[in-house]
């Protein structure tokens, strides 16, 4: 029933890229799927950037979060997929992405990953 | 009903324009359009500055917040824009800006912008 | 560029009218005008439920919610309006709304109204 | 520069008198002075009512409040007198007034008073 | 009923005039009138110092916080005032003022000075 | 320099005498001797009355918890002779007096008396 | 150095036998040893009662508390006869004790006994 | 019946081995015996750890923590045994171990252990 | 049948003297007089110091605690005058000295000496 | 019934002494007897330390703990005397104890000790 989003992030122009300011989103509703059981994995994505030329559109970082929804992967690879995905198409200055991971087999997995640009 | 309040914000001779002190005005009720929906959003606006030449007048203040109600503004745009008025009105020696957004499709977004005279 | 958005409320079926639930909605982004200043106002609406034969579909509450924006209301009957708007469309069997309105003056209002079914 | 804010609290016409619904209304902000040493005194009122006929229009309150600025009460006779008052000028169904007042030489005191139409 | 108390600090000499200590004094109970409204404001006051030939006298500084009851003054004037008085009156080697407002119309005002005795 | 306040509580018309009110004062800052040790003991006392034809006037109440100060007393005799006292010379319709005292040889000890007219 | 301290409780004429008040003691510093290995069990006890011709005297509380601590009980039997102890001595017109005792293998147990005169 | 899961971790290979980032897994249901006494001894384990070549597959971990179960272990062993099995299986260029246990005879005890490469 | 306690800390030979150690000690219990009014003042001691050739014996700490009972003193005085006896007496390595004291006046003051040896 | 345990603490070859990693241990069953009075007194003993060759038997800690039960003690001697047992007999790189007693007379004790080998 659920039809394939699309897996791109809309860049909008940076209204004042003369400045250099901060832009924080919390994702909450992430999911995906288990690459080895199958089973749904849920996480709060959080996505910490300074904008270059673009900052991005919400109503596209919505469908690219929704995207995963029928896909498996595995903790790490999502969260630094997110922030090569990120880069890629909104060219932050700086950027990190968290992904909080719920609970699996009485487990919690946290990922971290940050990007400088230039370094 | 709604009458369009101004976009300016009042200049009052700083009392003590000899010291350096910190002023910090929290506004929990700002509400403007999503310029992509025409959806309400809201947002809580904190101003923290150091007064040059002028301190804001709080009544003008509250009607420059009211006057974004019937905008369209993205997040980014709308927290730099007041940045940017309140030092052309005010010229503060220092100012930041933080808009906390309300969630919006799962997704919350928080902007911070700053400035330093002569930097 | 704010459309006036519609004052009803959509009945869905309720899909279990045979059982004795609650449904309890908070709109923490409810805001309307000052009848007598003509200043915003805001509040964090809740409505509490046991569905009859329908319960109310969301979208319907968002834009009901956003219809009152531009229009100017007391705290007391903005309140009882919703209470009385929600029986005649959604018919529940019990009602409870709870509207808790910033503070004005330094004063803080909260209202609460509910209704039950043949009572 | 203080000018006396007159004693009486507004009737508005319960735009709902059809319905039992619960005002209550907090206000922080309460000053008197003390009868036996003229020193100011600091309380938070609250009000708790079913309207009647009526209800109060906030600002009436406020200025309401504001009228014991510069008089001196007893905490036990302002608490009851503000009953009176409320209930000749509002007439509710039910009425609590509770003030919690700012500790004097130690000590900490709270008034309740309520009214109950036709008890 | 109100009779205007004195606006002096009263120093007592500083009984430990060879030591360095912090003396932090805090005052919920400031009240003043609004300059361009004339109606009351509120907040908390707050002094920490390291005393020099002198201590404060509380019962003076009391009488101090009361004698602005029927003034006007703007948040960041009075706020530096006092840190002016205290500075003449009482020649602390440093000293800190915070001022927190009550919120009005919305906004929640914090004021910060301080001084440093050659600086 | 301490000089014996009186043991007396002074009545103060009841403003209300029509109304049956709550007044609750807590002292936080009660200290006695110990009838054993001689050291000095430590509580909050609270009194929670319905005034009948008085009400206790605060300062009066403030010298009837200092004039322990000096004098020896178990905590059951110290809290049952304040409902006595405050019985005889206040005359309310209900009272309930409750001593919280300090830690001694690790013990915690709480006391609670309460009088109803007519009982 | 340790002096096995009394196991008696003394009695002091109850000061207010006419009127019937509570007096609640809690005793965090209460040890014993474990019956079957010999080892420490720690726990808090509380009593609370209603005096009939007697109160308790808090020291010889404290050495009644102290005289359990190089003896072997149960804690079911430990509370049970502190309760039995109390009655005997103080003749208390009601008693409850509570025995919370310091988790042991991973378990924690609470006892609670009660009594009433003439039930 | 609890038959011996293996004492293995699964490597799978680090998806963004460029990149340097933070891995959390915390894994409250840990159980072994006590070497000296042979009862239950309960813990929560948390590994934080930066990948080289390899992540740990969630399963693999699981199995690893359980496989525990039936062994006795002393705090400080098995923590620094799965500091060294996850560094010998997983390579990881950094890593924190905590084993936090349940409390024993009255004690609590908290192992840290941690590992970085090169080191 | 207060009778005056002594004003003397008396020092117990250090048991490690060889050792840096710090030992913080809390007196929630002290009281004195106010040198202006008369009245009882109450207010929490905190010493916390590092021991040079002695420690301080708590009884004879709790017997000084209780003899600024009678006496009116400046809270800034009392504090520093504590500071200085324990110096004097007491001969620590390194001391501080904080007295949090009872509001007054709706005022509530803390003051915090300190003191290292050789500076 | 109480047997006197043995004041030894047993070392146990640390099974990781390549590592340095840190172990806490919280004992909150402490008790000794005051040597001025002969009291009980309670205590929480915190040990952390970086074990050198050995780590110490948890089953030796509790008997340890538990052979101060019918010894007189200073709070200060006490601390510092389990400092240096600890050091001399489990030879910890680092080492910290805290030992936080309960209230004697209304007053709170702390003492803190700590060990760093070759320092």
């Amino acid at each position: 029933m659920s039809t394939k989003p699309s897996r791109t992030l809309d860049p909008v122009p940076n209204p004042h890229p003369d400045r250099e300011y901060v832009v924080e989103i919390k994702c909450p509703e992430f999911t995906a799927l288990c690459p080895v059981t199958g089973q749904p994995d849920f996480a709060t994505i959080t996505f910490k950037y300074v904008p270059g030329p673009s900052i991005v559109e919400l109503k596209s970082l919505k469908l690219y979060i929704w995207s995963f929804r029928d896909e498996g992967h595995f903790h790490e690879d999502v969260t630094n997929t997110m922030l090569k995905d990120f880069v890629k198409m909104i060219q932050p200055r700086k950027l990190e992405v968290i992904g909080e991971f719920g609970v699996r087999g009485g487990i919690y997995t946290t990922v971290k990953a940050d990007y400088e640009e230039g370094k």
